[in-house]
C-alpha cells in the first residue's frame, strides 16, 4: 500500500499550511495513512517521523498493519500520547488538529496534558481538512478496490432479484442479501440496507422493516457492501406487477435525471453543476419538490465523504474522486424511486462503477 | 414509550445543573428522549419545550416517530437550527451543550449562529454528561427489550453450534450467525462479529476473515445483535476437538474469572471493585499479564456505554445498569479465551440475561 506516498502528500500539505505536525484520531483517516484497522489509535506526523498510539489489544495486529509508522503502545487515551510525543519533538511549533472530528473535551483534555507554556498556540485547528482531502482523491490501488466493491453490489442485485416475491419480508430480503454479501467476501455492511417497498419507498431512509411485498408497486433496494476496507452503494428500485402509466413515467424521469447527472460527471464539473443536471430534469417533470435531497456523495473508506453532490457546491471534480448519483423522488402516500450508481471521476469525463441494468425490471 | 418521563427527568437535572436549555445531538440520545431514529437531527429541550429539527428525508419517519417533541424540519443544519431557536425562547440565559460529543467545528458553527451578543456565554459545555448519565440506567421497558436482544443472541450461539466445523471460513461462521440474526427479527448486528480461530482467538479483537477453523483449537465468537434499536453483546470460547490438560485450565481460570466478576455486580459496588474480582482470580492463576483490557462496559442503544468496568473506575452501580463481564487472556502465537455475559444491576445483586451454557464446549 501506498502508505509511505501518503503520509509525503500529507506533509507537503503540512508544510504548506504552516504547520510542523499533525495528530491525526478519526479512524478512517489513520486507516489510510498507515492501514491500521483498529478502534482505538492516533497518529502523529512531523516532517520527520510518524508514530502509531495504541492500546494493548492492538500490538499484535498493529505490528502486522502498519509499516509507514512506528507502533507505540499506550495504556491511557492514544490521542493524549499523541499529543504530549508531538510537543516532546524537536523544532515543533505548531500541530494541528481537524476540528470537524476532535471534540470539544478531546481538545480540552489534550491541552490539559500539554507543558502549560504551550497550552495556549500549540494546537491549531485546522483551516481546511487535510486528509480527507486527500482521500478524496483515489489512487489506482483504491480505485480498484473499489470497483471491486461496486462489482459485487451488482452481483448481489443480480442475485437478490431471484428472490424477491410478493409476500415475503423486506427483511427477508435484507437478510439474504447480507448473506450472500458475506459469502461472497464482503467485511460487512456500508450502511444499514434499505428495502423499502409500495408505500415505503417513498421513505428516502426506509430500512428493511418486517412489511410485506406487495403483489404491485416499487420496491427501492439501496446497500453497499465494504471490501478490503472500502464501501459500495448503489441503489435500483423494481416494479413488483405492471407498473401504471403514471408511475412509468416517474420512473423514466428519475432515470432520465439520474443519467443526466452521470453525463455531467468529469474534471473540472462543479459538483453544483452536476447536481443541477439532474435536478433541472426532475424540475422540468415537475417533480422538483419531490426530489428533497442532494443528488449524491463521494464515497471510499467511508459511505459518506467529501465533496458533496448539492445545489451550489463550487467544489471541482477532479480524477480520482469516487462520487454518487442518485436522485430520486417521494410522493407520500404513494411510492418513491431512487437510481444510483458509483461514479469515478476519469481524465475525461465519468467512469460509472455499479453497471446493473437501470430500465425498469418488472418482477 | 416514557419521552416524557425521560424528558422531566432531564429537566431536573438540567435545572440542578442551572442551564435554562440543552441542545442534544448524539443520535442515540435522539432516540433516548424522543424515539426519533433518522440519521440527522437534533433536539432542543428547554424547561418548557422540546423541539426535534430534522431535514426533509424524514418528515414522514419524524412525524410518526415523535410524540414527545414538537418536529420541525429545517434545510440548513438541524443543529444550528437548535442553537438558533433555543437562543429565541424566553427566559434562556445559558444552554448545555456535551462536550464529548460536540466537535470543536460544531461549536464554532453554532456561534456563529447566534446573535453578537450571546456568542460569549450562551453555550456552556456541561460539567458531567446529562443524557448518558440518564441513559445508563435502563428503565422496565428497555430491560424487557434487552433481556430479548440478550436471548436472542443465545439463541443464535446454540444455533451456530451445529454449524461450526473444522475447514469452513470464520466467515462463514459470521454469515450464518448474521443470516439468523435477521431472519429472527434483528434490525442488524451491533458491531463487526468476532470469530477468531486457533491462533487467532489470541486477538481480543479478532474480526471474522477467511482463515479456516483448524481441527484443534479453541474458537472464540463475540457478537451482537440491534432488536428495537438496543444491543447485545456476548462472548463464548468453544473447542475445536481435544483440549490439552494446559488448555482446559486456562479456560477454567477464565470461566472462574468471569463468574467472579458476575457475582461482584451488584447495587453499590463500584465498578473497580467488579474489575478486581474479575482480576484477581486470573492474577492468582498467574495470568495477569494476559488479561490485557479491562472487565466491561454499559451496554443500551450503544454497543459501548458508560459506565466502564475497569481498574480503579469509582462509579457505584445502580439498578437498571446493564453491563458486560468479559474477562480474557490472550497468549500470543498460542491461543485466547474471553467469555463474556450480559447482567442488570437488580436491587439485591444482578441478573445474567445471556443464559447460554459457559462450561468449556468440545466440538
Amino acid at each position: 500500500m501506498n502508505h509511505l506516498h501518503r503520509i509525503g502528500l500529507l506533509r507537503r500539505r503540512l508544510t504548506r499550511a504552516g504547520l510542523s505536525g499533525l495528530v491525526v484520531t478519526h479512524l478512517a483517516d489513520l486507516r489510510y495513512l498507515s492501514g491500521f484497522t483498529g478502534s482505538s489509535g492516533a497518529l502523529a506526523v512531523t516532517r520527520r517521523a510518524v508514530s502509531l498510539f495504541t492500546d494493548g489489544r492492538y500490538k499484535v495486529q498493529a505490528a502486522e498493519e502498519v509499516s509507514a509508522a512506528k507502533v507505540r503502545i499506550v495504556s491511557g487515551s492514544p490521542a493524549v500520547a499523541a499529543v504530549e510525543w508531538l510537543a516532546a519533538q524537536p523544532g515543533m511549533d505548531t500541530a494541528g488538529f481537524d476540528p470537524t472530528v476532535t471534540t470539544v473535551a478531546d481538545l480540552t483534555r489534550w491541552k490539559a496534558a500539554l507543558p502549560s507554556g504551550l497550552r495556549r498556540a500549540f494546537l491549531s485547528a485546522l483551516a481546511a481538512p487535510l486528509v480527507s482531502a486527500l482521500r478524496q482523491t483515489k489512487d489506482d490501488h483504491e480505485l480498484a478496490v473499489m470497483s471491486e466493491a461496486a462489482e459485487l453490489g451488482c452481483r448481489l442485485f443480480e442475485h437478490v432479484l431471484g428472490f424477491i416475491r410478493p409476500g415475503i419480508a423486506e427483511t427477508e430480503v435484507a437478510a439474504e442479501l447480507e448473506h450472500r454479501a458475506r459469502l461472497w467476501g464482503a467485511e460487512g455492511m456500508s450502511f444499514e440496507t434499505i428495502v423499502a417497498s409500495g408505500v415505503r419507498s417513498a421513505l428516502p431512509h426506509g430500512r428493511a422493516t418486517g412489511a410485506l411485498l406487495p403483489r404491485r408497486g416499487f420496491l427501492t433496494l439501496d446497500f453497499g457492501v465494504i471490501l478490503k476496507g472500502y464501501c459500495s452503494d448503489m441503489t435500483r428500485t423494481v416494479y413488483l406487477g405492471k407498473p401504471r402509466a403514471g408511475e412509468r413515467d416517474a420512473y423514466q424521469a428519475v432515470l432520465e435525471a439520474q443519467e443526466a447527472g452521470v453525463a455531467a460527471v468529469g474534471p473540472g464539473a462543479s459538483c453544483g453543476e452536476v447536481d443541477e443536471a439532474a435536478r433541472s430534469v426532475l424540475r422540468k417533470a415537475g417533480l422538483a419538490e419531490a426530489f428533497s435531497h442532494s443528488t449524491g456523495h463521494g464515497v471510499g473508506i467511508e459511505i459518506h465523504e467529501s465533496p458533496r453532490i448539492g445545489a451550489g457546491q463550487k467544489t471541482r471534480l477532479q480524477p480520482g474522486m469516487v462520487v454518487t448519483i442518485e436522485p430520486g423522488i417521494y410522493l407520500m402516500g404513494e411510492y418513491g424511486i431512487r437510481i444510483e450508481d458509483m461514479v469515478a471521476v476519469t481524465k475525461t469525463g465519468g467512469q460509472v462503477l455499479t453497471p446493473a441494468p437501470k430500465a425498469l425490471i418488472e418482477l
